[in-house]
């Protein structure tokens, strides 16, 4: 063991996003990456030689996991593998001790998320999903906002993940990229947790709120087939393949407290990118697509004036940046996607350093995770579906985290 | 009668809607307001004055629509009351044989809307809702892209009605407004037409398509309470009041054509002004929030800087304004709400002229109008339900209108 490292951890899955993490990770100095573990050999041969040029050491490389489960030196595993396999290795790392930090994603079937559970309350071991977007600058400020009672009571949120992943689930054969056999076997919201992520922590779900009901509806399936026939028109086998998954699918979430999530996914149409995140109070708002924030004291005389306004919720990250942010401004902002990326996972290891729980819990982790099997549920017999408690009632009192890290 | 006007009508309802609407057609001068007609004598003799000071002539005063329906000479009439009595008095007026324009609103039983259908298929009469956002600048120059297929084949379409109404309705009782009346004994999206109308004709629902399901989900009650007791506290009556009404109703809607719908209701809540419009196609994307046009083909490099394409929608004006807008622009642009209250009013008050069908005809107005009560339904029992089909299979075949004024 490196003596002057505190966390040592094992990266499972070196795809793109395993890769440019394990980078990250390698130029923190408190953390040793013991194992670099890929099923592809090229993949953790680069990801070896990433960490010797970052970080001067050599992470042993493996191609089952079970092998960095089974080092008892290693307190935490990062599941950056496809979405099918992340419940699986969490639940196996939690029951080896390990802390289980599972990259975003959804769950295949509602009773994985039950297992999820049930292996975090049978060993005590963290399980925490890596939802970059809960640590987003505006995501961040917004939450702030909102816990100072800026915004008024809540009443509705909305968001999404909306990005034009054509050409990644195009070239899915040529990149070993699992969202293009996703794509065609399953319809669902198969990526809820941004936005659900950031609206679930700023509504207190599992932490006196809960997710009571969800129903979605998802549009033709037409973007790919229209992209494939246009820029791979030689792929015929693609080209002729039938897409499961619809272009939009629209979901709608009640909540415990009376509050309202409507959850978009839009992912095979062209179109700029935007988490579409809002959110409404009695007392004002906030709207990621404009990029608007309107106060009801100082704006109300404007109201029909929204262009003019536009960005104007830049303004107000002088005032309500989160202390989180403020911390990391002062500290040097780094890592990827503008820094959430750096944060979530400083969020994760600092937990497993200092033993404690994960600012985002089994329970987040769970819950969020259903929304894709319910989702594709709800599609399916058209109809609403309840969403469990996976607190099992702890929701109404739970206790409130308060790390450096904490979403609390 | 007045030789020199050609339509000559009766107007009904002389709130304040009403009263705007009568200044906009006393200005025209190929139309005779014959009668205005309230239940209020203080309005209509605001009305009437108003009339003789804009064109010069005294419309008669009456306080029950009837008169004006057994005058031979009246060949249409103007339904600007409230929601409550629309329906009827356009049954009332096609029965009469006179053309019926109703202001916009929705229907509070789905077997009104039946009536309204069967009135019109008994009479030939034309039954026309006066939508006016179909006739928006922007919502014209976007179906026009359509048209053309800029945008590809359109996978979904959101809007909604987001308007902060938390005055009118708290001085419903001073104002003698039925907004409040509404709001506190019905829970549903009681003015869908805002964005409905032009999402339909851009999708061509009752031409080649329709509305088949509906669900709809209501936040908590918050708004109004809330702003009362900040702005209104000795109201004590109204402090005290629970409102039905949710302040945020969400709507899905799926399509024949496989194209998914979301609409919005939004009006007690603090916020910037907006229809939320938004088009979804497979090589381009349009959304007011920000004002943006995404064509694939253009800004695929840029699809993670939106920002700085905020209001780029402005730059297409040029090349893909409607050729009603283009027009009514030569002619000069006049009226309320940037125009489209002029243009909407001409394409009914010229049907009547010409004695041809209306541009938004009983069928768009029965299905737009019954979504209304489809979403109370659905709130109440929590799960989707069917949209009729008013056409009766006649959607299939429409013929497609081709005046001045169409919306095919």
């Amino acid at each position: 063991m490196n003596k002057n490292k505190h966390i040592v951890v094992g990266i499972i899955g070196l795809g793109s996003r395993g890769f440019s993490i394990t980078q990250m990770i390698a130029k923190m100095k408190d953390v040793e990456i013991k194992y670099v573990c890929d099923t592809y050999e090229d993949r953790t041969e680069a990801a070896q030689a990433s960490v010797f040029r970052l970080a001067g050491y050599k992470p042993q490389i493996v191609t089952d996991y079970k092998y960095i489960l089974a080092d008892e030196e290693v307190q935490a595993v990062l599941i950056l593998t496809s979405w099918e396999t992340h419940i699986k290795i969490a639940i196996d790392a939690m029951v080896s001790g390990k802390y289980a930090g599972m990259e975003v994603g959804g769950a295949y079937d509602i009773n994985d998320c039950f297992l999820l559970v049930e292996a975090y309350e049978k060993t005590g071991i963290p399980c925490m999903m890596l939802e970059n977007c809960c640590y987003g600058k505006y995501e961040l400020m917004i939450k702030n906002m909102v816990d100072k009672g800026i915004l008024g009571e809540i009443v509705h949120c909305s968001g999404g993940y909306m990005h034009d992943l054509r050409e990644e689930i195009a070239y899915g054969k040529e990149n070993r990229h699992y969202r293009l056999r996703n794509y065609i076997s399953r319809n669902c919201d198969n990526y809820p947790t941004h936005e659900l992520g950031p609206i679930a922590k700023l509504l207190k779900i599992n932490n006196g709120n809960l997710m009571l009901s969800i129903y979605s509806i998802s549009s033709k399936s037409k973007g790919l087939s229209h992209y494939l026939n246009e820029k791979k028109k030689d792929d015929l086998e693609l080209c002729n393949t039938v897409f499961k998954q619809g272009d939009i699918i629209t979901s709608v979430i009640k909540c415990q407290n009376g509050e309202t999530i409507t959850l978009t996914l839009d992912t095979t149409l062209p179109r700029f990118y935007s988490r579409g995140f809002s959110v409404s109070g009695t007392k004002g708002r906030y709207q990621e697509d404009g990029n608007l924030i309107f106060l009801d004291d100082k704006h109300c005389k404007f109201h029909f004036l929204s262009r003019i306004f536009y960005n104007n919720a830049s303004l107000y990250l002088r005032r309500y940046m989160h202390p989180i942010w403020k911390r990391f401004k002062k500290e040097g902002v780094k890592g990827g996607h503008g820094g959430m990326d750096y944060l979530v996972l400083r969020a994760f290891l600092e937990s497993v350093r200092d033993r404690t729980d994960t600012p985002i819990d089994v329970y987040d982790s769970a819950s969020w995770m259903a929304i894709t099997a319910l989702s594709e549920k709800s599609i399916l017999i058209d109809a609403p579906v309840p969403i469990p408690d996976f607190t099992k009632g702890k929701w109404k009192s739970k206790k409130t985290s308060e790390g450096r890290y904490s979403l609390d």
